[in-house]
């Protein structure tokens, strides 16, 4: 049995929370947690950011009914904190997920919001949660600032966003921080343990064509995921992209295989103001500050070992493994 | 009885919940709230602002267990959203009521916190309830953040804080404000009805020395106010001010007598940048902006009429009448 | 001969150079200038602001011709130091004298540009000169930067521009430093004696209609003088004033008339950032900074005494007094 | 003859005026830029930055005396623009030349400041001239606010300062554009053609021990030389560098041999606020802004190209080579 395989490889799973604005790289990101086989997923929030918060909220129960994963879902913000939301619709498209005839959700949100569910979640598990934000942090830092006391009950943050080289949204930032600065700060500077996983090292964690067809190939959820790429790779390769970076996952993957990319530990801090650097991650590897140390900066990725998970857990997905898969406090 | 003239002039109470930093004025406010007559305070939370977040709390429970206002009171936020703490020290002393033997609190704190009393008792509430911070905003925004639905059960915040005119922080800014100027800015554009009361007014609901003597002889409560404003009145006395300015007490009394100030609708929005001026609530009287109206300001006060609101209620809490107005629903 | 009287009431002319952005009331305080006879105008510098820096040249010649002041015209920036130009159209209208058919220039501007003729003007003069500045402050402050040694040379600066109270372009600011604000903070923090000749009295400096009738009797410069106090008073009476302030001739009154105004002795700063304050003057008449006064900041005006300067000066140029009372070192 | 060989392989000497703060690569630079014999250096300006405007100018005339260069040196501004001067004391030391008993200046500077030289040069210069800027950009900034004509003499700008990667001084910001970003942001927006040299590229320009070593030997110029780059790799050393990056001596090389960087035209927008990010050289190479490209930026540097120049022109000055090597116009 796969399954079997994969669990006496890593030990328990490692329980997570999700939070997600799906957006084509979310969906791939909810299919790797899923079917990964390593992570017990207690939930998925949702947020906006690419896409408004009621298509994220669709679009994620959409993905989870897809691949039959019957998690609690709590829709999150709406807005970010203090600034009005400018989605990407210029990259994932009016829907989120522009190109897709997505399947009707057979699933329905939880009667809690994302902060109600963070907290709840955090404050009953017996142990810590990891989380993993690939949307702006405006969740995460509302549950932060409501709830002080469940920063003790998170084992780190894993985190998609930022980057300490050029940015993607502006010259300076990446899109999820910009989205919502100020949340980031909090997040930034809440005492957590973080790893940030930037676009330093997603921009080089593509999937090639040839993988893409491969995954086409795998069945159902397969051809789900080959169309999500497709469709998202399009303004990838106008800017010269061989391939087809798959930002998201990349941070779910660092949840369950520490191996896949390789991290500094250093300071990092949010520009929320500047003409022309507001959502900067503003990264000290140079060490001039003198601030203390608060996130592990990735700096480098294993490309292939990164593209295997993705594949095989879409290949378990599609092989109903998923079924023996679910969490554990299901 | 006295007691029943007021109830008899004044209709039903009015459900409030006071948010507060005491904090000398701030106390005055929580005797003015219980020995009115015509509010239901449903509970009562702390920030920090003008001492720290364990001294606000120590502070409030004291002064309600002078009182024996037996109400909730939740512990909130220990700093602003995004920025260190830097309290009134200056003003209001280590303690936060520098200058007083505050008696031992014979109250505790509730269970919930700050966040969590307010969503519960706002959702729990029949009708709507009129929120009254009389520190920085950081509760109230924190709690409209993470419960956005809450919003819709507030009749108005009517806040103490801000300045068309000059600041007293900064020539800019007043102090609750600058704070937290996030805050502020969430709570400002949350759609809110709001009632501004700022420095513009509270600098002229001055209590003067011979008021304050009178309020000396009227017992125990009286005794202990009259203590709070010899202190603080000393910095004012040092800037040529005649009396001592009651800010937070005012707008207290705004809540049950509107004829005790008067206000103008305009727009007001909060600096949280600046150089010189974070903090500033800008106050657009000339209507130059074309912005849409979200605050009425108070340009105006009936000093007389504010001063004898205070000199009734804690001849009232002296007199006892306090245990007939305990809030309707304990 | 009244020409005598005024100067045997003054003893000897008071050395300026006035920079501005004409502008119906910039037309004005020309006027006064030359008119008063109480002062030695060594040149004119124009600056945009008001209008584009063409249209303040050509109409700075226009009325320098029309009052047959042939005094050197600098021409100076075309735009802010640091910042695209935003004119005051709406005010002012296209041409900077909306409404008016001025004159056709018989004077030509200077060979030196406005930078160039300040420095040149103060070095060379035998004795401190007093700046007129009624415009932003882009040409000062250039000239501050570049050549450092002319402040010495300089009796004050007196400036029309700033509030303590509400802006006119936004509620923070007011036109002539909002246009220009870094060069605001270069001319503030360049240790040069600074009066602020701000909206808190220009507001209170208005002419009233029958003397905007008076005015137009008195010959062919006072008909040109209501005729642009005719067009400029329409934005302010829609606004409610009852006449029509005339701010930038205040500034040149307070030069030669102490009396006109009255002031207080404080610190300003400048804000250069904000979100909704940037080109405020930050006043602090309360003291709260702590840093050391650098600007007389008018606080009262005698408004008759104003207006009566106003109407002499210009009878005076009607009855061609201006004649003899040519700057002295022509 | 060598400086045959020089000039027949290069044509006409280029034109050009240092503007610098020495510092110690300051100092290389000006050897470079002497001793090449490819430049014709019209004059040298200092400006504060490094160290105080008065070492500056001390430091410059020191080195220009030990390699016998009699041009006009111009005194600039003691302090950046709108800012306090914050130096470079730790990399420099209190003198600029840390660590070097530099020789009594033999020459004086100019009666005209930088400002005025620029200015008057520029003007009379028949032909365009290239300004090498290795600090601060105050004195270039002022001089085109004040003499907006000179623009059009000047060929190019080609500048130290900037990283669009790292910086030193902060995370964001490298030691140039961050004492004076209000001044980089008139350079960089003038529309002079700019070719920034920045960290990207001097921090891989470095001269190895060996290297040193050599120059040491070399004769009066040389063993100068050697003891600036002593004291200077120290603190790189404690960097963990190999070497010792020259940083301004490679704009200098940019000037007369282009084939020492390789560039790309692109935005290059500057931060003036930003709480983490002021002084930031905001580089667009990923066209994300759709703004015009301003300025070449550095992505590329032939090392030993560079170092080769640095110890051909040092041989030269040490040769005396220099003497015939002085500008054509001098």
């Amino acid at each position: 049995m796969r399954e079997m395989d994969l669990a006496s490889r890593t030990g328990p799973r490692i329980p997570v929370i999700i939070d997600c604005d799906p957006g084509h790289d979310d969906a791939i990101a909810l299919m790797l947690a899923f079917g990964c086989g390593r992570l017990n997923v207690l939930g998925v929030t949702t947020v906006a950011g690419n896409t408004t918060g009621e298509n994220a909220l669709r679009n994620a129960l959409a993905v989870l009914s897809l691949i039959r994963a019957a998690v609690p879902v709590g829709r999150g913000a709406d807005s970010p904190m203090l600034r009005p939301l400018e989605t990407a619709r210029d990259v994932h498209g009016e829907s989120g997920l522009e190109g897709l005839s997505a399947p009707r959700p057979e699933l329905r949100g939880s009667d809690l919001t994302a902060v109600e569910f963070l907290s709840s979640a955090l404050r009953q598990s017996p142990v810590k949660v990891t989380l993993v934000p690939t949307g702006p942090l405006t969740n995460i830092a509302i549950a932060f600032l409501a709830f002080p006391d469940i920063r003790a009950k998170i084992e780190r943050v894993v985190l998609m966003g930022g980057a300490a080289g050029e940015g993607n949204r502006t010259p300076s930032a990446e899109f999820n921080i910009m989205t919502d600065p100020e949340a980031a700060r909090v997040v930034f500077e809440s005492g957590v343990p973080i790893t940030m996983v930037g676009l330093d090292v997603t921009h080089k964690a593509l999937i090639y064509p040839r993988e893409v067809e491969a995954l086409r190939e795998s069945g159902r959820v397969g051809a789900f995921a080959a169309g999500l790429l497709d469709f998202y790779s399009r303004s990838y390769r106008s800017k010269g992209f061989e391939g087809n970076p798959v930002h998201d996952a990349l941070a779910v993957a660092a949840v369950f295989d520490e191996g896949v990319i390789t991290t500094r530990h250093v300071r990092v801090d949010i520009e929320t103001r500047g003409e022309f650097t507001a959502g900067r991650t503003v990264v000290d590897f140079g060490g001039v500050t003198g601030r203390p140390p608060n996130a592990r900066v990735a700096v480098g990725v294993d490309r292939d070992r990164f593209i295997a998970h993705i594949m095989n857990a879409i290949a378990a997905l599609d092989a109903g493994v998923w079924r023996d898969a679910r969490p554990d406090r299901m």
